[in-house]
């Protein structure tokens, strides 16, 4: 018998709630689920065939169990809750990245994780202070996507610049004053795309680093939210690469 | 002595949660701000002092008032509560618009309120049904941004095109499907950016509307979430419109 308990940072296990999350973990990252609860309520056959036969050619426990909803989630429409084992990534040093200086809430980071997956970057780096991207909120708001990201925790940025983020590599802090529009830039690749924090943005050092931009608007508003602004960033830095459909 | 209520949909007011928040209303419309209720334990003196000033200015009634808090605000850190009569806007004619078809999520709507404000277009049709924009929850997730931009409903797409989308105006649907990409489109003004709900998208039928469009990414999400969609094709339609600072 498991004992189950809610989310903590330093546990070893964390959970994907929701059918479409757990899903996600279970056809990119099989091997890193644990279990599968089902609720007594799910009914919808094709996922649950699906799950079902996902785990039983993999041996994952799936066991009905309306307590773990009780424990682990809030909302009313989860059924299904993965507990995937944690797991440790490394980036792809060769490739783009996502750079995020201390960020600090779990809707954004899903959001993230959710765009930087689309628009094909899924090598994230996390420089500490930062939200855990363990924490069920970040998966769930991934829509599971966390399972297809290499995303890996640095202590400071210049750890980060001398290890995964050295060599040959073009560097793009995104700054409210920052010297160059994004759109004027030619982003050149293998690029790292810098975002600050919520509520502080980036130290402003950060004008050192590489070639600052900032995304035009109007003086309506502060700034835009930490996940449209990177998510711009994104489609600016890898419009035309995917090519038609 | 008012009787304080938690919102509901039918009420003729409707509340700014935060100091951020309640602040936009204070500079933007305080004609609409009919009282405002502080907090015992709010002690930000600046932000204090200005809002007592513009409410002294417009005889605004201010009032300490834990319990407006406690039922209105789950949130810890509310201090201060702006509370508004419901208004009516038109939208301007012959500007630019952000359609919405059937938007579900409060936080998605503000979020969208927040970056149509900053990238100039603060005119936003909504097509019934829909969320309630005048959700305190909707206020809270655009900052306040609301009160800057004009919003109206309508019953069908149909009767936006015949009124308020009526004349010279480029209607460009977002599509997972669109027959071009965005990056490649040259958008034209007055545009109309039109975005369907969060699950279903646009029915195809739109795919008969003006020029659809389709932001390119990879097959490792199925679309990118309403608000960075939106936004993306804000910064694409006005990027290069509010030159150098």
């Amino acid at each position: 018998m498991v004992k189950i308990t809610r989310y903590k940072k330093e546990d070893l296990e964390t959970y994907c709630l929701g059918a479409t999350v757990s899903m996600e973990y279970l056809n990119i990252r099989p091997e890193k689920v644990s279990r599968v609860y089902l609720h007594s309520a799910f009914h919808e056959s094709e996922t649950k065939d699906k799950i079902e036969k996902i785990c039983s050619a993999r041996g994952i426990p799936v066991e009905v169990n309306d307590k773990a909803f009780s424990i682990l989630s809030q909302k009313e429409n989860c059924f299904v809750i993965a507990v995937v084992r944690k797991y440790k990534c490394e980036l792809d040093k060769n490739a783009s990245h996502v750079v995020l200086v201390n960020p600090s809430n779990a809707g954004n980071a899903g959001t993230i994780i959710r765009s930087a997956t689309g628009f094909g970057v899924p090598n994230i780096a996390i420089i500490r202070p930062a939200v855990d991207f363990f924490d069920p909120k970040v998966i769930r708001a991934s829509m599971g996507a966390l399972s297809r990201v290499n995303f890996k925790y640095y202590n400071s940025f210049e750890e980060y610049e001398q290890t995964d983020g050295a060599g040959t590599r073009y560097f793009y802090p995104f700054m409210l004053d920052g010297s160059k529009l994004l759109h004027e830039v030619t982003i050149q690749e293998p690029f790292s795309l810098i975002m600050g924090n919520e509520a502080t943005g980036l130290p402003s050092s950060f004008a050192e680093v590489g070639q600052p931009v900032r995304i035009e608007h109007g003086n309506g508003i502060d700034s835009l939210n930490l996940p449209i602004a990177t998510s711009i960033g994104l489609y600016e830095a890898t419009k035309g690469r995917f090519g038609r459909v």
